[in-house]
């Protein structure tokens, strides 16, 4: 098969992309670990918890929503309920299920933690966009993640990271 | 100070952008673990050298060209050179450095990966997008990196992370 290579415009927008894609998470890292004690992902993790009925999600739902593997979760969720930030339940309807669930405190860090996070997001992203740019970048990669996940024919996609029986327990 | 909360679509494009970022890295560095070996930053180690006058850098270059702090460089460095594909060389002129020289065995791998890599960042990012909306990304990610740099007014930005004295190990 021919290698389809990059043309000069593909590589130049994908050297920018790559290159803000680590300094932008590399300063939300920071800002979180520095004004929170965690990472972007724990983060996220407390977020889409707080978002859900009852701040609480099945693990694997809460997998699919943060797009990583159960065992990256697992691990994340570990050491989050170690400091008191959320509780695990075991799922009723399905032993093999366990449910992640917000504690109160868990609720007042991350509300602690969220404006200065969403200020770290507007200052290194969004302030450098027009409004053009904002629904440029939410169409762009709208279609990529839909791609990813396999959410056009054919159904789910077999391989997305929490489908995957084995994955790097590294955070 | 009042938070500047994002605003609908700023939210959608952002939780678009994280989604999209996390499956594409997961992609690249499971193909890339799968047909060469090792993860994403390890191949642009590799390809970062191969594009330099003489294969070589040093190591503080390299960081910035990699935007990871030196001592994950180092670590991922020190296992590259284990496997023989590139190798560390002092730096005549500055004690203090040291050079990363891609061997001929590290430029071997390189060609061989490259067009499964290059296929891979095709099917999951460019196949998607128009030709104009490569134009965007391009513009879009530049202004962020180049802000998140330092690169506008006021000189370099001390906080970046290849000028930041420790970092995580991690690779």
């Amino acid at each position: 098969m021919t290698t389809r290579w990059l043309s000069p415009e593909e590589q130049r927008a994908w050297r920018a992309y790559i290159a803000a894609a680590l300094l932008l998470e590399d300063a939300i890292d920071r800002q979180l670990q520095q004004e929170a004690g965690m990472p972007h992902m724990y983060y996220s993790i407390l977020s889409t918890l707080s978002e859900s009925p009852e701040h609480r999600l099945r693990m694997t739902d809460l997998a699919e929503r943060l797009k990583i593997t159960r065992s990256r979760l697992t691990y994340a969720v570990t050491r989050l309920e170690k400091d008191g930030l959320l509780r695990r339940e075991e799922c009723q309807w399905d032993k093999r299920g366990s449910i992640a669930v917000l504690t109160d405190e868990g609720m007042a860090v991350l509300e602690r933690a969220a404006p200065g996070h969403v200020e770290t997001v507007r200052v290194h992203l969004f302030d450098h966009l027009a409004p053009h740019q904002v629904a440029q970048l939410e169409e762009i990669f709208t279609g990529v993640a839909r791609a990813l996940q396999g959410d056009e024919a054919g159904g789910p996609a077999e391989d997305v990271p929490w489908r995957r029986r084995s994955g790097k327990p590294c955070s």
